[in-house]
């Protein structure tokens, strides 16, 4: 098959264009300096695949839309879903799959890593879509747009506030971060690397993810309140109520418990590892 | 030379029992049962250790401390440090130093870890403490008492209170833990690890480690105003002050980057494998 990437020179794009070429593919990456020629470029691939930034996906989808072959399969990578898997069903009639790969373009590999799918339009490609995926031992969790967007604004967008509550509260406090390393434990070691690895990368794909999803005010309005919740406990020595708060959590989470703690174990023995 | 762990019993005194003895040093743990014979116990040690909750530390400390020989080295093992090695002075005239292992019972070896070391009266048995913990590679960090808990504040208090926030936000939204995991990035797969791992946990023992530390009204406070801020700034949309924030970040962190971009890749993949 003919695999048009619109963004492919990107990093993600880059990583999908090897992951599709290993299966076979004839993979054709087009950039910002392909635009005039995105009719004759786009018009014979059996699949389009958009890999831009959030803050252009849907300018792209209504530029591309267009000169697809209404018989390919459009599909994009973006963080978010409702509103390009909208953007992708107005502006072609053809098949249409939202996808979102949870990770960035620096692993080794897919196998053992995460893709979102929140089908819209068609079944044939997202047959085909699934298949390569579950076939190369990527997991797929299937979605609608709207549910990806509510879990996503929990599992990126408070985790992103979180490490960025936790770098502030650092500089705030002139702790030098060398310092802060030589009194962490293996678990604040961690989370030490994943302030590091945020602030490594470009604020306007952050900005793009938090910004664009529409479920984030009232989780993160819970999120507040529950810190406030919980400092209040903790700040009045409620020790009761602590200690029925790590019962009624303990419960809420029995059934990932076990799991939890062989996998926390094999993670801090990796953090200790020198 | 015969040392006396009191709380030897427990899971962190057997991690300790069994690393001094293979220092070559006879071993005695000391429990509840023990109480009535401390004096006949201790008398002859030359190292007496305390081992045993918070909550009953500076209790302990009181009861022992006439009862051991002057010449020995007196020392503790408590999540906080200001008021147990301010008790272990009041309580015993001869060497004091007040110790906390950064890391818990579980670990595969104590290489690699941790331990923060309080001096507080004498030199000889800090050195040999110091030198014991050196050669079998853990690290010393050293630290005035109140430089200890100011840190810890932060390390282990906000930490907790972090993962005890994310496991309230999931509750709260009625989110299911195992459907949580099949939409989590590698990083937030580790949250849910640590989620999971906290509860499988004694709550008297983070009781204690939040509510004796004196130094948390303030990090507590800031912790929330740091969320609000960030939180404003977020649903707001407020682009140009996100990036400020990332750019202050990456220069604050500047000197971790690069550690931490080879660190979270690594822990990517751990979390990653199957």
């Amino acid at each position: 098959m003919k695999i048009s990437i619109v963004g492919g020179n990107g990093p993600m794009g880059a990583l999908f264009k090897g992951f599709f070429e290993k299966e076979g593919h004839t993979v054709q990456p087009l950039g910002r300096k392909d635009e005039d020629f995105y009719k004759e470029r786009l018009c014979d691939s059996d699949v389009v695949i958009v890999s831009v930034p959030i803050s252009v996906t849907n300018e792209v989808i209504r530029k591309i839309g267009p000169f697809i072959d209404p018989d390919s399969l459009l599909m994009d990578m973006t963080s978010i879903k409702v509103s390009p898997v909208e953007e992708m069903l107005k502006a072609f009639p053809g098949e249409v799959v939202g996808t979102h790969p949870l990770f960035g373009p620096s692993i080794d590999s897919l196998s053992g890593q995460i893709v979102v799918i929140t089908p819209a339009r068609g079944e044939k490609g997202l047959l085909w879509l699934t298949d390569t995926y579950k076939r190369n031992n990527v997991k797929v969790t299937l979605a609608t747009p709207e549910e990806h967007d509510r879990f996503m604004a929990l599992t990126q967008c408070v985790r992103t506030l979180n490490t960025m509550v936790l770098s502030k509260l650092i500089m705030d406090n002139h702790l030098d971060p060398k310092t802060v390393l030589e009194y962490s434990t293996p678990i604040f070691k961690a989370e030490m690397w994943w302030v590091g690895r945020l602030f490594s990368q470009d604020p306007e794909l952050y900005a793009g993810i938090q910004m664009n999803n529409n479920m984030i005010g009232s989780i993160f309005n819970d999120y507040l309140a529950a810190g406030k919740e919980l400092v209040d406990i903790i700040t009045r020595k409620n020790k009761g109520r602590f200690s029925e708060f790590f019962k009624e959590s303990a419960d809420y989470y029995k059934e990932i418990l076990d799991e939890a703690q062989i996998r926390s174990n094999e993670m801090i023995n990796e953090i200790t590892r020198e």
